[in-house]
């Protein structure tokens, strides 16, 4: 196997050629076979992983670090940008130039877009985005396209609707992208004032994707072989009462799922707060958090791919 | 041997069965022993602990971080609430929820009481209680278990004094359960406002146990074979002026050790701010720190029995 | 060879023989060629490094852990003060006191000077300074060392800069010792209000150095092989006005490089704010990023010589 992502940064869902895609869901369906055997992978020893973190996160830091240690690899860890030289008021830049003297690859979360993009132009080793503030989170999008594979066979002419924030949400921005290349019908479902940006629909209908806006949950609920939830944030809305009116309509519950096309797969970047009822969770359908889980041998693949050991 | 704790919760102090303490102690016994000759333990290697410790702990934290990798495990770590998503509003039951598809195994602290039965509920993997509030703390418990064996021998037949704080020490209601259980004469030392809650007395009398009430500290210093001194907060009184009348009471000196019984020792959860002086550190039977330093063998061999690796 | 560090404390730039330092440049040097060659070391298996950070610091904790991960050691952590026992009062001593039943080395950053003498004197194990407030920073010294001879071949005849602050800087106050004891000739550049203490720049001289005062950057930079810069911080100084009048003499840019030594070298401990105009990062005598990834080797040596693993 040539390894198509040797000595590649990790900046954009947009980055990845289809090949390239495939080949991650290969080595992490591998590597996911090897851990489930319960012993771990050596092919990153020697190898230290430095998670920079300059905003919270529980997932995704705990899923990159625990991914590393289970390829055989080691960890050095800023959890909160307070603890660090950040907060002297070194440039991004000037952090990443040193660290990449004590790591072998970065995972970065900022909260300010294009942070990842300026960490990977100042380091010579492998920068991974962890998520850039509103901007990308291309290793959520490539566990989210694992997922769906796993959990229904494949893309190629499965329907997905993203439900929610489509405005706002990183994540759906990333996972839209790969859905058009795979060939997967994509149903948007939000309210007006959260609708998916116009130019991120033009380039998904232009990458040939078929596009349907339909913002009744319920209905686009019956259309979809997956249902992929973001969360409707209050803060969002003019008024209380306009967030008022569509919430109930954003809320999947059992009645909603009981009324859905059958065997509907719900998924989620988590973490939730109101907008998957407790009650979805024995459903047997409710991927959510087979979808986290499945962060752990995607990122193990990324990793390794990066660093040139698989 | 049968390992008694393989696959179990450690939730409360008052789960344990005298015969599981006493296997919980024979393999911190021998693990302690093969550290001692200064090699770490394998057993278990390819074990991933997660930590997620939503308050602030030193000596928890790091005694379990220590524990795992002497056993030859390693560790990922939330340690603190404020860069978790917790902060996002998650619940614990969620946050477990994807942690234990890292993770091994977890140990959790969090403020509010039952938390860690609430994340034992959700996972599937074993949990450990880090302490809950004002709720439990049961591996305090075995390490102060394992520190009067280690330090006087045993517990049957021996007086041990609880002082200070026994109202709301987490501490001193596990640990008095323990007691209780192997036949200890348990002496309470307590200002009127911080009794030891009359429905914990009624439980260890109904247990069986031998329990006295002394308030003089003098006085129950001088029938104890243990001391087991907890803080006297002052926010606790309700008038500066009724906390200086106790404050001295509940101090612990030199002057107070030559009074006390011949051999006593004086134990301690730590930290401590100022209910034992200094000069106390040199006493050889001030056992505080190697109280502490035995959080390590007793943690090493609960994380090993869970996770069945002994 | 006769380690001459086994055992011992790091606390003062001061405490170091002239043997001492070559031997830490040897032991660092022969390491750093190691590593380079993309294995990591064994000689630290089976030990743990606690890394006590209750300051703020990605450069130094992150280049301590990834040290001890280089030569086979592992890592525990705290942070920053505010998740650790410090929060509830306890004292340094006891801290540390705890922390070496689980560990076999301590690296310690606290924001009081001589906080890390004191640690050591409550430890049984090796302590070493990561920075006592305005103290000392002795680690930070050793690699500056081991830079300037890395980058000049030797330390004897050679003319060293230190400029900016000179008054608070805890970096330039442990280097200046030692670039002393090597026979290095000395120029001090500040400004008035931010001059080098007086008793320093007399053990300095007491000590056989050559020490000027050149005031003005420009003329410094002609006579001087190395240039240590540091920052000038606007709240040193009485008024805006006084800041101003200084500010321009005291940043690097290229322009001032190109009047400057023929191949002088760049230095500074980093974080960099607005002392050094980016663009003499592309200048080949830039060291600071170098400089910063020095702290590898410097720290690996170290780690492993106090624990007498060489």
């Amino acid at each position: 196997m040539k390894n198509l992502l040797k000595g590649k940064d990790v900046l954009t869902a947009q980055q990845f050629s289809k090949e390239e895609i495939l080949q991650v869901m290969d080595v992490a369906a591998d590597m996911e076979k090897a851990v489930r055997k319960g012993k771990n992978l050596d092919n990153m020893e020697g190898k230290i992983l430095a998670t920079l973190f300059f905003e919270p996160s529980t997932r995704t830091r705990l899923s990159f670090e625990a991914a590393m240690l289970r390829v055989g690899g080691q960890v050095i860890s800023v959890a909160s940008g307070a603890t660090s030289s950040a907060a002297k008021g070194e440039t991004i830049a000037d952090s990443v130039k040193t660290v990449e003297g004590y790591a072998d690859v970065i995972v970065i979360r900022h909260p300010q877009v294009g942070s990842a993009q300026e960490a990977a132009d100042a380091a010579d080793i492998p920068v991974i985005n962890g998520g850039d503030g509103t901007g990308q989170h291309p290793t959520q999008a490539l566990l989210d396209v694992y997922t769906i594979t796993k959990e229904k066979g494949g893309l190629e002419g499965l329907t997905v609707c993203l439900l929610g924030d489509l405005k706002n949400g990183r994540t759906v921005h990333s996972l839209s992208h790969m859905l058009a290349l795979f060939g997967a019908r994509i149903v948007l479902c939000a309210p007006e004032v959260l609708k998916m940006p116009d130019y991120i629909v033009a380039d998904l209908k232009q990458r040939g994707a078929e596009v349907l806006e339909i913002p009744d949950a319920a209905e686009a609920a019956q259309q979809s072989d997956v249902l992929y939830v973001t969360r409707v944030q209050k803060e969002r809305f003019a008024s209380e009462e306009d967030y008022l009116k569509v919430k109930g309509i954003y809320v999947i519950d059992m009645n909603m799922i009981r009324q859905a096309k059958k065997g509907i797969t719900i998924m989620h970047p988590l973490p939730r707060v109101d907008e998957i009822a407790y009650e979805v969770d024995s459903y047997e359908g409710a991927a959510y958090f087979r979808q986290a889980h499945n962060g752990l041998p995607v990122r193990m693949a990324l990793l390794s791919m990066v660093c040139g050991r698989v």
